[in-house]
């Protein structure tokens, strides 16, 4: 019987960072070579320079540097490894064109390279921006096994996988940067079982982890068997080598069932992915850690807890900043929730800044009635202040608002949208309850009174969001049809909404897209986030209809 | 001899207004028809949606919102213009697929679409995104001619070019909507003299006009003969329609020599580029006019002067908000300036709000240095002052930070950044005093001794922007090789300069991308611009180097 082992190496390269990344691949062959006798390793597509590497494939010293690192990673591999093949994820030019390529390592000399066939360009992918597609298919032997290289869309496509098994694959081996988003890890292996049913062939699906801007990768690395049944499955939001163990029998080469990491419920996969990327970005743009607002509302206590759980309490820095219509159990609950999680807490009334605006705008103003300016104007201060914290203390703002109040506009631009990151920027308001409600459930972390009581953005007298706006059930699912499933309003209202509530809706997110897209990033977590998934004019004469 | 008169309607979409823009063209063919006697009338690329109508592409009711304005138009301009054969841009399904069309009417009914062949995916270009290729040729034929429709980049790619001249074209007819940058219009001449000499055909090239978020279109519409040479050239920068007869003499279709409006020269050029880019955008929006502030610095008086030639003084208002470290001169170089062109103009001393925010912070600061936070704080109170007025009196905020001030970071992140648009984003600060002098040659609008005396921020005691940076002329050197030729720090060394102002520059610019992400739009004007023509990550381990 023969039998070999390979190690899909769940990593979370830092994009730009060639030489560390190279690095990181190095250590992690000599790792699972030392741990697991890797007969091959494979990591994640375009590992070397992480995904996506956007506008930085066109630098000059883009392709220097990676034939450097190919180098590297052969003469120092070559050493530690000689006998495990080693299949790693690199854009570079073939015969002038550049291709999102996976080349393969064994014995110090690189045997071949596989290019991409099917680009993605749609929803947050711009692939076609920077990659030509290959065509042909790469099967590499070792060890007796014959292994199918394809790179993540190619799976997706299906193509590219029934032309690598009729060119001889025994095994598929797929390098994967595939963006999460909420149902994504069910979707996938629903798919990739067919893909393997297809051809009647085992699946190696290798998939990155970590933060990268507005984008989250899941990890979840899988094995599934020639029938599409999961054989080993590598934890999801955590980094690490997953070894896995393939036997040939009659003839066709079989993984051995090993770990199978269970997939993760709803609110707890989302909770993870908000954690990740708010942390990756915190740490990889080398923040000493972050200082935000605690209003007493929801939304700021939830992304305190998550602050937390991403980087501990000594890193997270939460300031309440009332002013007279801040009631008095929002003070309250600031304060014990910074003292239930521990975190460094002040109090900045910002009644001297807001009247010395009013007193310096006064003559301006002076025949204008008060309006929504002066609603404006208390965020505004809390923003400057918190500015001033981050600037001062090198910590960054982090940003609270939630993907309904970024829809419609609900927020203050240079007022409360003040930060670098925003782990809300795509989790709708129901959404919000969902998760403290479930983080709650793990350990107490937000007081629940902050759960309970009506949502309100504190601006003026007894102010309720409600007030302004659809109940945030009625809100989010016109959002999402609108959004995510770019119905038409006269669709939305055909499907059971009230036509003053769908128009109003659909005409503010609309009319708001000049907010967004001065708001900070923050990770992408539905089919469609506000960013590089949603492109759309600021300057727009569309109007709401059928 | 038979000839015939073809009108170019080099016209202004609104994006996503697909109603007013098919208003818009049933009454220029009627006007071309009354006006001119059109025998063909041809608009621009996509114009029926505006270009680019990004992600409305996508919209569910996009389709049938179409249809509807095809069957308006088939219906409408068969009665005004029964005889006169129209191509118009607009996208649209073929076989399940969009793509980037243009149809041709005539009598009523719609004759045929073409599918655009060349799909642009690089710089500001997404249209792989949206659009799949066409693959065929389409030659139509009126009043004795055969035109061979092509569209934008089929032009610049060629291929389509010779498709449709052996598919029996006698007169090319080509619908763009081609973005502006500094040298393109001279380049485009030059190219498409190429291509009419290669195919021995006349070639006729519609241009669109107008801002559109940051792009901005430049008409020039033009008609070469089969030799390459200008037989006629639309005006730059301005609607309207613009005829051309052609005439057949020994078989062959010859444009007779019209109208050819001068190219422009460099600064005017790019000055005309900024009030149109900044007109559209205000208008568009429905802005009653800009606020700005006025700071005596040449930025803020290049852009007051900017904001009156696109909106007039009456749509300006200017507001000087001096602080200890603003010098008399500027506070007189700014009421001169207001003045002269008789803008609305106020005066607001910071000082109130800097001292309420100073005694706010002053303990969570006891221990640390004065730093940035404190200069920062000065343009952040600035930056709130505006928008409270923009808000109460809707007025949009006129940013005027220039691309090297933007490249470096060298401006406060809701402070001075604040704004809806910014004219000068791409205008490098060499080119700010180029194009102030230039203004101040046709009819003085800036006060001489703000272009003469030495910039500064005017944030600190004496403070001269030469104090952190190299000067201009060199700092603008290293960003243009840096961001437009995507030349590496050792190869910009390598072309004579100073090695720790290529690393300083290098550096700030790659260190920087977290503020221009949640910069205001502003029109691209070179050949890469900080927006959709530059896509870096913000969490980026790329460092500068050979």
């Amino acid at each position: 019987m023969q039998d070999l082992t390979l190690v899909m190496a769940q990593l979370d390269p830092m994009v730009g960072d060639i030489a560390g990344n190279t690095a990181a691949a190095i250590e992690a062959v000599r790792e699972a070579r030392i741990e697991h006798d890797a007969d091959v390793v494979v990591f994640s597509e375009l590992f070397l320079t992480g995904y996506p590497p956007e506008d930085l494939l066109l630098r000059e010293a883009m392709e220097s540097r990676l034939q450097d690192a190919l180098t590297e990673m052969a003469r120092k591999i070559g050493k530690v490894a000689p006998e495990t093949l080693v299949v790693v994820g690199y854009p570079g030019m073939r015969h002038g064109e550049r291709c999102n390529l996976a080349g393969v390592l064994l014995g110090g000399e690189w045997r071949g390279e596989y290019a991409k066939q099917a680009l993605p360009n749609y929803q947050v992918f711009d692939e076609d921006r920077y990659f030509e597609p290959g065509s042909e298919p790469l099967v590499i032997e070792h060890r007796g096994a014959r292994f199918g290289i394809l790179i993540c869309e190619d799976l997706w496509d299906g193509a590219p996988v029934r032309q690598s098994s009729e060119a001889g694959a025994d095994i598929l081996v797929t390098l994967n940067a595939s963006p999460f988003h909420l149902d994504k890890p069910a979707e996938r292996e629903r798919l990739f079982a067919g893909r393997a049913r297809e051809v009647d062939k085992p699946l190696v699906y290798v998939n990155a982890i970590g933060g990268q801007d507005e984008l989250v990768f899941d990890g979840g690395s899988l094995v599934l068997d020639a029938a599409g049944e999961v054989a080993v499955r590598a934890p999801f939001w955590q980094v690490g080598l997953m070894p896995v163990r393939f036997t040939r029998e009659a003839g066709n080469w079989k993984p051995q069932p090993g770990e199978r990491e269970p997939l993760l419920g709803a609110e707890e996969n989302l909770y993870c992915a908000l954690v990740t990327g708010l942390r990756d970005y915190v740490n990889k743009s080398g923040f000493k850690g972050v200082v935000m607002g605690l209003s007493g509302g929801i939304d700021s206590s939830l992304s305190l807890a998550i602050a937390v759980d991403a980087l501990g309490p000594d890193r997270v820095h939460a300031v309440m900043m009332p002013y007279h219509y801040t009631a008095e159990i929002s003070q309250a609950d600031a304060a014990e929730q910074a003292k239930m999680l521990g975190v460094g807490y002040e109090v900045m009334p910002i009644a001297p800044m807001v009247e010395a605006f009013t007193e310096t705008l006064a003559e301006s103003f002076s025949e204008l009635a008060a309006d929504t300016t002066e609603e404006n104007l208390q965020s505004r201060v809390r923003g400057v202040l918190l500015m001033a914290i981050s600037n001062k203390k090198g910590l960054m703002v982090q940003t609270t608002g939630n993907k309904s109040e970024m829809a419609v506009g609900y927020a203050t631009l240079y007022g409360d949208m003040v930060g670098g990151y925003n782990a809300l920027k795509d989790v709708y308001k129901t959404w919000v309850y969902r998760l403290a409600n479930w983080r709650n459930a793990q350990e107490p972390a937000i007081p629940e009174r902050v759960i309970t009581r009506p949502p309100s953005a504190e601006l003026a007298p007894d102010q309720q969001d409600s007030d302004s706006l659809p109940g945030y059930d009625v809100l989010d699912a016109i959002l999402e049809r609108y959004i995510e499933g770019d119905m038409s309003a006269e669709s939305i209202i055909e499907a059971g909404f009230e036509r003053d509530d769908v128009y109003q809706v659909v005409k503010l997110v609309d009319r708001n897209e000049y907010k967004r897209r001065q708001a900070p990033v923050g990770v992408r977590v539905t089919l469609r986030g506000f960013g590089r998934d949603r492109r759309y004019p600021i300057v727009n004469g569309w109007q709401p209809g059928s």
